[in-house]
């Protein structure tokens, strides 16, 4: 097992800017699927050394052909495999027999295809094991890096002429989407500086791919098209990576709906998780999800200038300076819903205007209306726009002046650009010409309300990564339920309140609890999680001869219920009320990692996906703005002169539960407190159940 | 006041194709706003008659120019004023007295520009009372008409060569709009049989405009731009006959957020209603609203294909056929997140691509992969799922064939559309031919996941018209309330069940109520609106003694809280708990007329927004779609082997209820049932509190 040890920089050169490419099952026909790297390596000027591979031909496309990989004059670093399905594996073991450093595979049929599909995939890792070789795909289409002339790819989309060159490095769940993303790109000036089908990820993951790239300087961020969280943890260690360098990330993730989420599961084998985990994830990794394919390609200029909000100052004062009412309004309401406030100019900014003689209406926007389109009117109003404290980020929105004096239109904003604070602008008419101009000027631009609206809110959104989980946490795989009893003493341990508990022999007769009744009496056992559906608590018991009862009771039930399982303790505890219940659990995601979630309890969580999640560890302050988020806990944050929870209890348990993923001591996989009880404000917090399950 | 008995017919003409216009303050400067319309004009070949007026010129662009309108040599059909706001009404004037049909104001500064403005608009309607004459504006930037070369615009987007000539009609409150929709769909293919910006609708107001249109062959639809629903009741009249003439109408409307709304108010000096009014009332009438830009151009094809959905119809199955699963699934997902679900093929479909040979991946789409490049395999792929009993409309996700060889990928499409079964197009490359070729064969197409999805949505979510609410129903203004036992009347005429109630007198002794103990005790005086707040309830009476005390109490509170206000009478009630708790009302909204609306009850509906929202009145099959809306009454519809409320009896409530809207012999502007008991399924619902107010 050398491959592991490889430095990435040589991954990235025998990936991108291999000196030897073969290509195996090389067709002469240039049309065909398996003909097509050849001819697009060569149309695109490839200078390294291309070997097309095929038994049955002398020459392939007026090439020299060779019989096999050990008949090439050298081991190529870069081995593309185009033969079928069947034919895969022989050449991979011959890839990794030789010392080549990259293979491609090509082909589907692996870990998605059933069992024999699985068997196949496990002979592929085998077939590498102890090799230097590293795997892309099976089901990749492939890697172009325009800046080497590296179009090593079977996707026909790179019949394009001239392949855009830029910044941006693109890797992709989806094969397909590397093409429509040049194409769309190169529609809107925006270029590349790599993409990668990463296909089925049996061996290199995306996130390990894009880490690959991150000495690149070339490379200065990443445009993600992702179908899942899968290698979650090498996404999130490129992630911190990239966001520790500057090196903006955007990504668009499928499964924002049940049927699409579904979708990529069938399509990749892959199991998605829900989307608010995935939601999470990124934003706590300082990837900005966009929701519109073009914002994916717009917003990276717009990235590059919005730093990463840590916490307690979050980025969200937008302010918008236009020509256009109607247009800048499209703008303002495409931000509202996603939660952006457009604020307005401060009374001081106000008077600034008047001392320059720019006439502005009030209200939400600074309309300049048609006095607008005078140079010296727009780039006033920008620069004070621009030094005005109340704005993170200004949005220029352009009427048809874009369309019909593009120079004249956007010379104040690329003139007004080199402000601290990030200006954007987007355009209301169809205005190619403006477009360029801004794209060429390096100044963020977008075409349509939604683009902008949504790169914003998505770069406002994200997170600095905060400290990362311990490297080992536990999963839940062959994880055991504790008793309610053990369980409290982790939330001892974690300084998480609970409600007062004793233990006792269910076999009775009870002892006097150590506080007032009523109490409840719950069997305790770590073979019963679910005590209800045993019928294994009573409530509402009011004195010592109640309590004998309800152990009987208890006795009685567990008999009837659950013969077989063994319980020899109760647990009784007051009878607790709070101003509201929530569920706060932990649990290291198959996909995310570890994550804390907070929930509306009771009915509304049933019917209502009224919940917030963060990578775990969370500090109180996050903890705060997660209480922020679940709507059912306004009703104890003072509305209508209502009693006051205890929130601030409640974000100190929060972050204290979260504390899980860094005390790898504890072998916690999940945690559950349901429910917590907000008391009201300067009482705290009480959990009065939970559930932890221990690896 | 004759204007109102013109027809339509020479409203249109006179407004869009007028044989004379006159430009009151015509510049010579056609650079200048004043100086545009005679430039637009004459470029675009205008054949009617222009008259500039400019009392300082003899010509103005080297035509002759007038000193006035009345020394015209004939009376201008349609006079466009391009003056600043204090000779507007002085043009007017002359217009009303010379009989000029329409006057169109470029001016601001009227409603929305506070006193004077107001002041200055009253004015304007005084100059026109009487006269036959309609104004269009203040504020409007115009009216253009492709077909006739009327381009009567300030609008500097008009500047615009060869503007696109098509089937749609634009109406717009945003005067800048009208340009970006030019440019826009000049960019995309589509052309307008007409542009009119309606500015603050002083006289002629957007549904106005529109329905003037109607009889016009070469309008085939609408494209509306809204700030708002002002003069809701013209929009209504011009949607049901638009509706009934199979004319799609396709709105654009802003205040989806609150900021944005607020920001229409400011803009235009209306009152934003609240968005899901105006969504409920837009897709009641038949109106697909759009929430993409690019969907408001792009959806009319497919209008034209999807029939309003009537009631127990709703065409919801999406079937999906693609070459490219990742660019699929992003159609997917976007449909998803607009509650759109897409099909899966049923075994029959799939047997019948058996038996054709063509090879599918089972799963939520249709994907031909490579295969679908094959234009037998697309075309026979297409007219299997055009035929398929369970697709109500067909999309074509069209991978990189359509860049590369765009001919042969639209060629299928283009040759399957004839199918009765909807079929549209999303391209996912950038693809300017093929979305070219699909466009002149007027076959539906989309360059965006986005626009795709959401005008799909869109047009799946219209609703063919019901019943319209009478004539004259009541409005709030000056309306009063009713006591709670007048309220019971109403529902009791309306068939609205109610909890029993008797009214004794408050002076006490209380009688003996006709039903069991425990009930509550409530002063009952339409001068106590809020009895609560006076501390006008007593709940959980047990006995008669019991109730002579809630008398007392009661009338000490009125003493204590509410000494000046009549009451003299208790209503008593038993008390009434039911599986849930809902609010049902029906109010005469100032925009959007009658509605009905069911509500969760309780805290939540002061936390999360979990209502529906229909135009009034509806039948009990609309209210059952209504009570699929509300989240919270998920909790009754039998979910985890929760007891099940009677949602049936609610249907029955809400229909009853919505009736009010064409019982103007009622009088009744406004009434809130809060909370509605629903009970055990079988055992109806109950009012247990009703406010009425009567106009």
């Amino acid at each position: 097992m050398t491959s592991r040890t490889e430095t990435e920089g040589t991954l990235a050169q025998a990936l991108l800017a291999p000196r030897s490419v073969a290509l195996v099952g090389a067709s002469d026909d240039p049309a065909k699927t398996a003909g097509r790297p050849q001819q697009f390596l060569r149309a695109a000027g490839f200078a390294g050394r291309v070997y097309p591979i095929n038994p049955n031909r002398g020459t392939v496309q007026g090439e020299r052909a060779y019989a096999s990989l050990a008949a090439l004059p050298e081991v190529p670093e870069h081995v593309f495999v185009l033969t079928p399905t069947d034919t895969v594996l022989d050449a991979v073991r011959e890839s990794a027999r030789l010392g080549v450093k990259v293979v491609t595979i090509l082909a589907s049929g692996f870990s998605e295809a059933g069992a024999e599909g699985v068997a196949r995939e496990a002979a592929l890792r085998t077939a590498c094991e102890g090799s230097a070789t590293r795997v892309l795909g099976p089901s990749s289409l492939g890697v172009v890096n325009p800046r080497a002339g590296l179009v090593l790819t079977a996707n026909a989309a790179f019949a394009e002429p001239e392949l855009p060159r830029g910044r941006v490095f693109v890797a992709s769940h989806s094969g397909s989407m590397i093409g429509a993303l040049v194409s769309r790109g190169k529609a809107r000036g925006v270029g590349f500086a790599g993409l990668v089908s990463v296909g089925s990820e049996s061996d290199l993951c995306l996130g390990e791919v894009c880490a690959a790239t991150l000495d690149d300087p070339g490379v200065e961020g990443y445009l993600l098209f992702l179908e899942s969280l899968r290698h979650g943890e090498a996404l999130r260690a490129f992630a911190r990576e990239a966001a520790r360098r500057g090196k903006p990330v955007i990504a668009y993730k499928l499964g924002r709906s049940a049927a699409a989420a579904e979708m990529a599961a069938t399509h990749t084998g892959a199991l998605a998780g829900e989307d608010d985990i995935a939601d999470a994830f990124l934003k706590d990794l300082g990837i900005a999800r966009v929701g519109v394919l073009e914002a994916l390609l717009e917003a990276f200029p717009l990235a590059r200038r919005i730093p990463l909000h840590g916490e307690g100052a979050p980025l969200r004062r937008v302010g918008v300076v236009t020509t256009t009412g109607g247009g800048a309004a499209m703008v303002v309401d495409q931000l509202g819903v996603r939660d952006v406030v457009v604020e307005a100019a401060s009374p001081a900014t106000l008077a600034r205007f008047a001392a320059a003689g720019i006439a502005v209406s009030a209200g939400r926007v600074v309309d300049l209306t048609l006095a607008g389109t005078n140079y010296n009117v727009m780039k006033g109003a920008l620069d004070i726009m621009l030094d005005a404290p109340e704005f993170d980020v200004v949005l220029a929105v352009v009427g048809s002046s874009a369309r019909f004096q593009p120079q004249l239109a956007v010379k104040p904003i690329i003139d007004s650009a080199h402000h601290a604070t990030p200006l954007a602008a987007m355009l209301v008419p169809d205005a190619p010409q403006a477009l360029a101009a801004l794209t060429a000027a390096d100044v963020p631009c977008f075409r349509s309300p939604e683009a902008c609206a949504d790169a914003v809110a998505a770069l406002l959104a994200r997170r600095r990564p905060g400290t990362p989980a311990a490297a080992q946490v536990a999963s839940a795989a062959s994880a055991r339920t504790l008793s309610e009893a053990q369980a409290y003493a982790i939330l001892d341990e974690l300084q998480v309140p609970h409600a007062p508990a004793v233990t006792m022999p269910l076999s009775g007769p009870a002892a006097a609890p150590p506080f007032d009744f009523p109490v409840v009496a719950k069997v305790c056992s770590a073979a019963i999680p679910h005590k209800t559906e045993v019928g294994g608590v009573v409530l509402g018991i009011q004195d010592q001869a109640g309590l004998d009862a309800a152990l009987a009771a208890l006795r009685r039930n567990l008999a009837e219920r659950a013969p077989d399982t063994h319980c020899d303790e109760v647990l009784v505890q007051p009878m607790t009320r709070g101003l509201a219940e929530v569920l706060l659990g932990y649990r290291v995601d198959a996909e995310a990692g570890p994550i804390v979630m907070l929930a509306a309890g009771g009915i509304w969580a049933e019917v209502a996906r009224d919940r917030s999640i963060r990578l775990a560890p969370v500090t109180v302050e996050t903890a705060r703005e997660m209480i922020a988020e679940v709507k059912a806990l306004r009703t104890v944050a003072g509305l209508r002169g209502r009693q006051r929870g205890d929130l601030e209890a409640l974000a100190q348990a929060v972050s204290a539960l979260s504390r899980l993923a860094v005390r790898p001591d504890l072998r916690i996989a999940e945690a559950e407190v349901n429910p917590l009880m907000v008391l009201p404000e300067g009482d705290g917090v009480l959990a009065v159940d939970a559930l932890v399950l221990r690896a």
